[in-house]
């Protein structure tokens, strides 16, 4: 039984959700799955599909070819069609900071976020042992004011030769460059330590304790040119006190960075976001 | 511009949403909403549509019939379809807690659930001032184990004269009778101060301050003939502590109880619930 | 039976807790709640205590005087101490919008904020009604561009008349004088409709939308002369989607702004809340 | 400088309070954490402080010693002092599942629990790599119906060979037999993955799923005789809905357990914990 994933977006128009759904219905698929969004401001129509097929003669190749040239074409569509057996391949960029990458590698090894993670990029060397530990390439690739050419090359190619689908920065603390932003657009998650957009920026926790909040937070995001701009993915928040120090809230925010990243890569990893006008369709 | 929501479950079926996609867009109607929920235990379909018609020769009615007869009976359905313009007619029954009252009654004021009051219907006189600061009619109607038929056969009177269509216990403090259940059958809504199945029955707070829990809840839920075991609309929970004492607990369920009825109010009056196998639906 | 609430601050040095604890047992009064709180980096203590007198002998005057002659004096403290049988005189300032005005009367109607409520102030008339059903004395007061000096003369010749402890800003949507407020120095209490200082200033629902946040939130501080960025007393967040509209954030957030209020108030009320470096110290 | 804390219970009394800070004074100490609590039902009191001592001339022995002599005497106290500098000691019991396992060890690490994890005992060998990424030793004790008391008799050899101060279940899916619980009362450490005390037992997701909540959660409790009965020492919980299948519930669970035995662990490592009347005192 093969299985697909459809995500969808176009200008909305009326009987779409019939064409699709007769679409489906004509090439012998099962629809499991619907979910469907308008925004009605901006008058675009967003659709995620998940189908069975236990048609054998029927390619998931073909189906893509008989999609792309009727539906596709006709109600003017951006869409995608996945192979759900097809697992992404996530590189995982980090840098001091280890409470992410432990959660991770732990998730992964307990196979809880259906990817595949081939390597993982640092500008230092430090988290080298955790990477070993859990048997997964590290390259070290300094990436300084002096040398960010040659650092976005060396990324760049490393992304290539392993074939990687997205990225993921977990506490990675330099820049992403312009170049690998575009080459990887809405396939770059960051975690911020902060609830956004409230104190953008370095030491987030600091900035909050001496404005006294009650809640803190965390955002995953994906990565644009603006620095925390990009388009939000999932946040969650918890609560402190007068009680808290700095400290504590540095530690509370682990928890939040850790889970709120983790459903991250989980929600992109399973197709269920899309991107539009700077924020997030999320079907879950 | 008429708008019309449509629910529907049946056994799950190759073809159903494709089939009624398609009917919607026969009729010239414009889907504005669809969410779709598949039992696989059960191998259930349910459905939630809303779809604006701007054809004015079309009445609801006639789309009513001509769906009746082709769709809901070729795949076997269970549906309504109703206007959204009319709102569904609400009894409440209060006996002398009076923090839920005050919150619905505010927030009809307000004119945030969707829902008319005609009506409300009290086994005591203590709340009849409240009623009669928000202008509607209150109607006394003792119940005790003595008068229990009596009691009853009023309870049904009045809620036939004003047409009711569904009930909310804010708390109210007596059983409701098999036969009025039956006759409002998923239409009564009970909120029960606890987080259930923790804690059913009386007094759940002291339960629940006996056994030291973290947390405390509390649970709306069809009424059925099985005390606080029928299908669950909405739950939710605040943090407690060894600080809080049993009455500190009945403080801060008042704040739940309040939220999580209005909740499952508006839920049931916007037609977001449905229910199967002693479970709900909830399309939200 | 007599009972009092004592707060205090001053700067930490040795011995605080041992020679107010002390002072308490020589007067014969019984500590029923005790605590401190200490701002490492500001090097500032804080206590607050509860306290049951049995001996009729000795007013809650005097105890007052000798705990200022003596261990005020020598620890050089800011302190309060309240009779917890006087209620606080609060006042409320509305304008047009009703739901947090709903909630707070209704919650007040059961006796649960613990304060009385002399009287409303509003720049509308709007409202009256609303006062008038729960029999509130009700003041209009025109505030606009031309005429802040009479305004703001009438609002102050309210709040003494009626001896207002407290002011409420349930969503008033008029500045408040810097007189008023230097009047009323950290007892004036707002909610902001949004999770501070994320989306300051006006229409915070349209921003948030905008941004495509995942959470919104509400805070509720004490006004100071900038605008929104006075020492927050609590928040609290709720979750939205890309399913929710403006309209919709604007919905859920009016339970927001109802509960987080209602809290603060009831903060407040109990003297629970101690201000320093524009951050709260709350004792909960 | 020496840090200590102090953990006290007692029948309340009239001065005490005044009495524990008046001997720190006296010893030298500095109080820079305090907390207190009375159960008023069963009238008894409740302490914890941590204090500095600067004075390199008073061992940690001495103020034991004259603490026991002097205040505990007199108020016949039940209490622990503790050296902050000596981190707990505590055993890992594992069986098959992982997930909480990469969550402890990660933060152990991550340095972020204040324990050491001399020794993991498991009743399977699946999890021996795991704790070889970790270099800490694993024992395979088996435990079954028929070996009992052999494996209870290594289970306790073990622990003391390594000077084990608390035990933590994570996911031990076998009994704890009487004899090991007497010997750690309210030491050891157990994760349920319900909401307890609904859904009791074996299966709970399974059940949840059953009854239809809303929201699941995951409970930490000491281990008493009576299964899932013991000492709740912290509790959390997630929404579901009706799209979430039993294997969701299982997921979305593996998050909530993860952070609900991470927080146990921390408040037990730093003594913040009481047991009382099958219930804690948590000072956070």
């Amino acid at each position: 039984m093969q299985k697909i994933t459809i995500l969808i977006h176009c200008k909305d128009q009326k009987g779409i959700i019939a064409a699709v759904t007769t679409f489906i219905a004509k090439v012998e698929g099962n629809i499991i799955y619907i979910d469907q969004h308008v925004d009605v401001e901006q008058n675009v129509f967003f659709m995620r599909l998940e189908c069975e097929f236990s048609n054998q003669n029927k390619s998931i190749e073909s189906i893509k070819e008989e999609f792309s040239q009727t539906l596709a074409a006709d109600f003017n569509m951006s869409w995608n069609l996945y192979n759900q057996e097809q697992k992404p391949k996530m590189a995982l960029f980090v840098s001091k900071y280890d409470h992410c990458l432990f959660d991770i590698l732990g998730r992964y090894s307990a196979d809880e976020l259906g990817v595949e993670i081939p390597l993982i990029i640092s500008n230092h060397n430090d988290l080298r042992s955790v990477a070993e530990r859990f048997d997964i390439p590290f390259h070290y690739v300094p990436f300084t004011k002096d040398n960010k050419e040659e650092g976005e090359a060396r990324q760049i190619e490393l992304l290539k030769r392993y074939e990687i689908n997205f990225i993921v920065l977990a506490r990675y603390m330099q820049i992403i460059t312009p170049k690998l932003i575009s080459l990887y657009e809405n396939k770059i998650i960051n975690i911020h330590h902060s609830f956004l957009p409230a104190f953008p920026g370095a030491k987030p926790y600091h900035s909050a304790f001496k404005r006294g909040v009650k809640i803190i937070g965390a955002t995953s995001h994906y990565v644009t040119e603006e620095l925390d701009e990009g388009p939000i993915i999932e946040q969650d928040i918890a609560r402190v006190s007068h009680i808290h120090s700095v400290e504590d809230f540095i530690m509370k925010g682990r928890d939040l960075e850790r889970i709120v990243l983790a459903r991250a890569i989980k929600l992109h990893a399973e197709r269920k976001t899309m991107v539009y006008s700077n924020k997030t369709v999320v079907f879950s």
